[in-house]
């Protein structure tokens, strides 16, 4: 089997912190497997997280109307984009597995990974109109998040006060990752680091460093086929009739159960008013 | 009546956009029926989105080990923030209403608006570890996602191939805006306003300001109480036995059916490995 290139895109201010051992843990268990590690240490690189103007070269298409998706789309094309998302594209264009490392911030990514997100999965690279989901212009590689919580586990189960930790990850996991066509590995979660004992955080770095030594052979998560959705204009990329029909009684998985509508209860959708009292 | 105090969060590039015009329909509108309105617009005032060590006057607590959260929780009580996270908390404090207006990027806000959560919602002043959700620090302010779609609403219905709006919407309105006591307010979504024609765009407009009339009257959202949950650190602030029983055979809104773990079906919690193929 041929070396496998592992990239990680790391978000933590401290080289002392949790994430900085997770990371650690996770170049040198790869770089012993014979891997090609590549760390973007985000803050460390001043990485930009806006994504503005500056991330093209040259003239803009439309500059009294600046939209960064078109402007981006056609400076890729040209090879007009800053030189730093051409950095970070090589990476990417390399990885056969790219691991984000970071602590939970605001129920997702730090806005600095988030920014990675807008600046590097730039249209005509990560997917294209056509290509998107199982089709996404990424789907020879895997993606994993990897993070940290202030919160224990119970706060985040289907019964804690901030609700399942699946539904916060399904924007970021089926929307950003799988929508590029990454195979999604489940998340790596590191509960509350800062409130366990020193031998809890010393068994969770090894408990990754086990995960990691087969990484790379993993199954990903599995989300609904884009085959089962009617992608024609006119049905607006719903679940074809059929395909509702066969799931509704059978056993679904996350994402299966989404599209089902099972998450939600009929009484309390966005169009209709809310009338519970706060 | 004391005349009420609204702040919007804007999030665009162009003045020619269609954020523009929804925020500008909304300065309009609020300023009309007499209330102070006050907009931070992020690109234009070059918004910092990163989290840093620059966000702190004086001498770091702990620079060895930099952790953001400790940091500006000091920093806040003695007064040594950053001005720009200062300016923002004195728009906040006199904030009846705060209507975050941006597009959507990657299933979620711009990373300039989450760059703006991470810095200005500071602990001690949005939140404290005892100031959450019901009790969270904002409790007497409302908030609404205002925001625009590339992707039509089909997509974004429950079999639509990105899932159910209202899942992504759960970490941003449940995990950032309710959990500092935010009222928040039925989501404002102009689905695809690139797509739609000019008569479509100005029925969406004339709508957004007919609902800018009635806004700050409106009800919020419900979300499952605190009262709801065991806070104590033994529970670890899951649903309480009696409570599940009780909700378990009624109607119940989002945030129940979420804590009732009716979103997602037993056979792919993140802990279980995934069987199915992707
Ligand atoms: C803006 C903001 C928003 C946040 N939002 C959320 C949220 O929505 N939900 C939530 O749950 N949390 C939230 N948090 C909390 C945050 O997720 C945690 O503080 C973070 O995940 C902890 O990870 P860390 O790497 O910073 O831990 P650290 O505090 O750096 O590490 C924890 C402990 O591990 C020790 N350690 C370091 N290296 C090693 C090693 N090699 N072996 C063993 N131990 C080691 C450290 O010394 C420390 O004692 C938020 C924080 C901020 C700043
Ligand atoms: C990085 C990135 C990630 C994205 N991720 C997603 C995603 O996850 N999901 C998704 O659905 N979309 C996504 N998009 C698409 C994005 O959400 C849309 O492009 C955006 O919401 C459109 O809003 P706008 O204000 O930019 O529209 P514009 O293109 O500025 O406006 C649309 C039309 O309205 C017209 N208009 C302007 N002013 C007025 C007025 N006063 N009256 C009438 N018409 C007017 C404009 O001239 C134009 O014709 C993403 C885009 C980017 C750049």
């Amino acid at each position: 089997m041929a070396p496998k290139t592992v990239l990680i895109v790391y978000a933590h201010h401290s080289p002392t912190s949790f994430n900085a051992a997770a990371k650690d843990v996770a170049v040198q268990t790869l770089t012993a497997r014979g891997c090609k590690v590549i760390v973007s240490d985000l803050y460390a690189m001043g990485f930009h997280a806006v994504a503005t103007e500056a991330d093209i070269k040259g003239k803009l298409k439309n500059p009294e109307h600046f939209l960064y998706a078109e402007e981006t789309f056609t400076a890729y094309k040209e090879d007009r984009l800053s030189d730093d998302i051409k950095e970070e594209h090589l990476k990417v264009a390399q990885a056969d597995l790219i691991i984000f490392q970071f602590p939970l911030y605001w129920f997702s990514y730090p806005a600095i990974v988030k920014g990675w997100m807008e600046r590097v999965l730039t249209r005509g690279f990560a997917y294209t109109l056509q290509n998107t989901y199982d089709n996404g212009l990424c789907k020879d590689k895997k993606a994993v998040l990897s993070f940290t919580t202030g919160a224990p586990e119970t706060k985040f189960q289907p019964d804690g006060i901030n609700g399942d930790v699946n539904v916060l990850l399904w924007p970021l996991q089926n929307g950003v990752l799988h929508f590029c066509g990454f195979q999604v590995l489940a998340p790596q979660i590191f509960w509350g680091p800062a409130h366990a004992s020193p031998s809890e955080r010393k068994a969770m770095l090894e408990a990754w460093q086990a995960r990691l030594n087969g990484l790379l052979e993993e199954q990903p998560l599995s989300f609904a086929s884009s085959k089962l959705f009617d992608l024609s204009v006119q049905a607006g990329a719903r679940l074809r009739p059929e395909v509702k029909e066969t799931y509704a009684s059978q056993p679904y998985g996350l994402t299966t159960g989404q599209h089902l509508g099972k998450p939600l209860p009929p009484n309390n959708q966005t169009k209709s008013p809310p009338n519970d009292k706060h």
